[in-house]
């Protein structure tokens, strides 16, 4: 099958072309090499070093014989994806190219702003290319689980099965997200809805948990292979973040109580879907969610399950939540689709933890143990009033620590830090 | 109380302007007259001719001795907004300055772009400006209530209580909108409700039905006051639109079946809304909606009533509906909030349509017959892969028309035409 992944020079679209790739699909990689840029404009990097995409490109050529092809260029200019769909006629279309860290989406609001503008028009342009030149398209785009927030029942794949007042309506799962970045998904999955409704469209929405782990097969055969480790308080995400804090000797940082619970997925997992979702296509005019996720964890039991089974101290300390949201709630999640269509998940373990430590200790020296607290309160908008996106290579304005070390209930079990 | 009326020179903004003027309130007008831009774009006009800005000032001051201060710029920059609210220090923001046509919207991929950049950043940025300067600032919101679609269940106002496997959550009612203007309005009232949350805003979501009428006991005081009256086919809204086919002899545009429901509300009932709203303010941290429309009706039931009104002959004529729409639907609406704070609602009446025939029969003569029927099929997307949104003064890409006649199932009775 032909296939272009959008944001392929990405943390999970690097890996996830690799799959596609292996598992004999034929594929174009788009990329405009955003998430480079924001590791510029903030003086963050990945813990494992990363080759260029054209050296990435050249090391799976020679280690897998397998071609891809790549098209640099940017979604919300729309004349360069209506080209590159024109060109590389695609069956499907995954897409990973967005701005991807709600904590970015937070730090003010030339940053609210970029993200949503960014994520939506890239989206729109996408899917006024596949309406314009092929309808059969099937877009498997990438959501995450924070869309839904965290309501008091239980969340479906995307849409709810509502009685009231004696009638019944299907309807597209009530969001209530906690992030201009998760909102900004929220608009592209009304948009993509909208667009499967009018013009027929075929989309897969796919709400993803919060991925950790840093290697696939593929990804492990060459060092030039290897996909982003990060671990900073604005890109880095829970898990990984816990290992380099135990690696580097530092505390733990939970936000809050710990008790925020979220629904997580192994990096290998995340790319086993993206070839069940494109190999199982939606229906023409079908807009289905699959929740993205193998199971739920408290991020005070993350923590635990970090400090446990790291072979050496951890220190545990609790910050102030920076965030917008519940440090205590319900959650319970139906994720059944990935699973019927034949994911066979891998749970967190203490291998893949081991093996994460291993490479988190190869890199060490690498770290830049500044970036890892919180410098954004959310709760206090920032607005920078500027009348233009920020461009790569600007630094990050006006960054506020919010540190605040929690006295009278801290304990010395706790042990976490917030979601992605 | 000192209130800014963003779009204070449009249809409703103007109007809503001098009513809360009337009532006592000081008002600032913020526009970057950008609906007088789409006329010029599209080759589009008032049947009522409009006088600019400053002279309505002029005239307002002339007449009613009231003072209006007015700001000219773009909500999509945000310094300017800034700025306006650091200046004038309102207590309440009425926020009409938005691309307010669901057809324009659907035009081509310039304009969807267009029309959600537009709207989403400029909310943004308003929400940015006031969450900085003064969180205590009112926002009261223009939405729609095609953010609702049709759905099988009753429509609430804006929150839904969901019982769900055995338990309870209020949450967002779940929207399915039919067209990228709706989706725009969408997409702000889930950033807004997030920025109650987080930053403890207060706003008010308006979700209005389609408005008809042309004059405010203010407007009619001078012709120099006067709002617009449009009724082409990309900003005319229903009722209007039949008014001025009547008067001009043409048939009255029924789009399909005719059985599309919609929620109505009258001109002067809408800067009633408005001023109710302001002078009960939200609470902090509330993210509170009203619907805003007084009786609900089909488009076959309003051709009806505008071709019984009417003292001559008026041709009926159906067309292939152009839109995305249901037109046999269930469509029952809660509003009863607006009522219980004051409004005492003007219903579609006789008096009302005939004053109507009284004025587009005044300016008949400017009428442009050949702007009435659409030109957009919204099933077919139109990609024009420009890089840029529209600018003021181009024209209208590729119009294509829809217009198709019906002949098997076509009825002598039937005369309508689509919602806004």
């Amino acid at each position: 099958m032909k296939i272009l992944v959008l944001g392929g020079d990405g943390y999970l679209g690097w890996p996830s072309a690799l799959h596609l790739s292996r598992c004999g699909h034929q594929i174009g990689i788009v990329d405009n090499f955003a998430r480079r840029g924001y590791d510029q404009e903030l003086g963050i990097a990945s813990l494992v070093p990363l080759a260029s995409l054209r050296t990435r490109v050249t090391a799976w050529r020679e280690v897998s014989g397998l071609r891809l092809e790549v098209y640099e260029g940017d979604l919300t200019e729309a004349g360069f994806i209506h080209r590159v769909i024109r060109a590389f006629r695609p069956e499907a279309v995954v897409h990973f190219a967005e701005q991807r860290a709600a904590p970015y989406s937070m730090i003010d609001r030339d940053h609210a702003v970029y993200t949503q503008v960014n994520n939506v028009v890239g989206t729109l342009n996408l899917l006024y290319a596949i309406g314009e030149l092929d309808r059969d398209i099937h877009l498997v785009k990438l959501g995450t689980m924070g869309e839904y927030g965290t309501p008091n029942i239980d969340i479906e794949e995307g849409w709810l099965e509502v009685e009231h007042k004696g009638r019944t309506e299907r309807v597209l799962y009530p969001k209530r997200p906690g992030s201009f970045y998760h909102l900004s998904k929220v608009h592209d999955s009304h948009n993509i809805e909208f667009a499967c409704r009018a013009w027929g469209l075929r989309a897969t929405d796919l709400n993803q948990g919060i991925v950790y782990g840093q290697q696939t097969p593929d990804t492990a055969l060459d060092p030039r292979l290897a996909t982003r480790f990060d671990y900073d308080s604005l890109f880095g995400t829970v898990v990984n973040r816990f290992v380099v804090q135990a690696v580097l000797g530092l505390p733990l940082t939970v936000y809050g109580s710990g008790g925020q619970t979220r629904g997580l997925i192994d990096i290998r997992d995340t790319v086993e879907c993206i070839r069940l979702s494109v190999e199982n296509p939606a229906r023409a005019g079908e807009f289905r969610v699959f929740n993205q996720m193998t199971q739920s964890m408290s991020v005070l039991d993350i923590a635990r399950t970090v400090a446990e089974a790291y072979p050496g101290d951890v220190e545990v300390e609790r910050l102030a939540n920076p965030r917008v949201e519940a440090d205590q709630h319900y959650y319970r999640v139906q994720h059944s689709r990935l699973t019927e269509l034949g994911l066979i998940p891998h749970l967190l373990s203490e291998t893949l933890l081991t093996s994460l430590f291993d490479i988190a200790r190869e890199h060490a020296e690498r770290a830049l143990p500044q970036t890892i607290l919180p410098q954004t309160d959310w709760r206090t908008p920032s607005a920078t009033a500027r009348t233009t996106p920020p461009q790569v290579g600007e630094m990050l304005p006006q960054a506020r620590t919010v540190r605040q070390r929690s006295s009278a209930d801290d304990t010395s079990t706790a042990a976490g830090s917030g979601a992605p």
